[in-house]
């Protein structure tokens, strides 16, 4: 489940609550397109901003509507109880597999989060998925810590943060950090600018905002990277580089994406919860340039 | 309200819920010192790490074993909807002013950050305190923001971070908020370690962790600043420098705080909401030290 395509929906939602019916045709398509697996509640399905009971829901509607496709369900929260009431609702859902960061408002030691991982991974049935994002938690994982988390029951595969852009460079990133866990835990590229070099330096799995909204271009640069065609791989990248261009503009991909999916009306707008925004006036005239630019409907 | 000493206590917790009683004696004991006011739910008091209902719960404990002395309720939360909420059970349980730290997981633009306390200030009917604290919130006010947002209704304060440690450039930072500010928004210091300097260099309050424990020592430096004696404010702070030590070797004030509070009995081990923890081993040695040099019983 933790290989190949990982496709991260928005949980679209406005103050008054979540747009359920848009969740579940978020959640339809990609289950229509294929992808290797679905991962709801994820930074993309602003997880964080949702209460425990939101969350259940989400969980819930995505097992329904996900057809035969694997569902992980982000379990995170400042707080050990929490991420286990999380863990519990969405195992209850059907879900066959989870994903957890540890998230801060103090700041984390070292030993705090291999306590997490090593409470929750106890008190679960299903894989596992370390989600390493230092932009949102705040947390630095050591590769040392990589490793200890990673041989605790359950943990399965590690979402890291971007690789460098050299392949020689993401590849010896790579290889440092599997020389340190089993081999039956998978390493897995987020950042979708990354991804294609992510993937030819071994990562087995992309963990993807875009695959969220154009799982088919998503899939297409996927596959190129499984069959090791690396000029095919890289060329679905590139011609998608003025959209990697945005996320480097405004601060990462989640307002990028929900700027896209309110353009492309797939969501209402307002779909993010407040304070947080989607791109407007001058930002919004360009990502909706670059929609069209790209062919990205 | 917003000047003088604001002691923050902890909120004891573990597992299973609030230690009630424990926390009203901590309340109880600062309103017995007659600090000038009582910040419940800051950092200290674990805010992040409470329910919407915890939270309404604590505000009411709170306004009802103060006596005279007024109640600062932190309201912060990652989304608007929870800190309407927030402010709401706040007000209604009775609290004299409210503090709002722009707390992120995505991070924020300033945009969002004035959007949020301009929602905010016009919901409250009680002064609003502006919590600026990077280290956790991982948001960074500029001077020109901390303007706009202290020209709306109702903010009357604006807690700082800590001061540079000279005090010649203490007070220009000071001078440079204040050219920014309207004459009715304070300027309050937080950081223990900082607060002699920031006190001297004109910061009208203390937003206190220290006195949270301590709020007689803590009331001792605060009305020496306030007389005008430098000398004496130094040397109230400098007796404790054992204790900032701690402080800086540990990260903040929050676990040091906490394990004090633990080993002096005001509260049962453990009092932190699980992943955090309090020192261990050779650490919690130290601060066992440092209460016994001290004489902080």
């Amino acid at each position: 489940m933790f290989t190949g395509l990982s496709a991260f929906p928005l949980t679209p939602m406005n103050e008054q609550g979540i747009n359920e019916h848009e969740f579940i045709q978020l959640v339809a398509r990609l289950a229509q397109a294929k992808v290797d697996s679905i991962g709801v509640l994820g930074s993309t399905g602003s997880y964080a901003y949702l209460s425990v009971e939101e969350r259940a829901r989400v969980a819930r509607l995505s097992v329904e509507n996900a057809a035969e496709v694997p569902v992980v369900v982000g379990i995170g929260a400042l707080r050990t109880r929490d991420v286990l009431a999380n863990a519990e609702h969405a195992q209850q859902a059907g879900a066959s597999g989870l994903l957890l960061a540890p998230v801060s408002y103090q700041k984390l030691t070292d030993d705090d989060v291999f306590n997490l991982f090593s409470t929750v991974s106890r008190a679960i049935s299903v894989p596992l998925c370390v989600y390493d994002n230092p932009g949102t938690t705040h947390f630095t994982f050591s590769d040392e810590l990589h490793g200890r988390i990673a041989a605790l029951p359950q943990v399965r595969s590690i979402k890291i943060p971007p690789v460098p852009n050299d392949l020689h460079d993401a590849s010896a990133r790579v290889a440092r950090l599997r020389a340190l866990i089993p081999n039956d835990v998978t390493i897995g590229i987020s950042g979708d600018p990354a991804a294609a070099t992510g993937l030819l330096a071994g990562c087995e799995a992309w963990y993807s905002v875009f695959g969220g909204l154009y799982p088919e271009h998503a899939l297409a640069l996927t596959r190129a990277a499984q069959e090791g065609d690396a000029e095919q791989t890289l060329a679905h990248s590139n011609a998608l580089a003025a959209l990697w261009a945005l996320y480097h503009e405004h601060g990462g991909s989640l307002r990028v994406a929900a700027t896209m999916a309110e353009l492309t009306g797939r969501v209402s707008a307002p779909c993010l919860p407040q304070p947080l925004n989607t791109l407007q006036g001058q930002a919004r005239q360009q990502v909706k340039a670059v929609i069209e630019a790209l062919g990205l409907r």
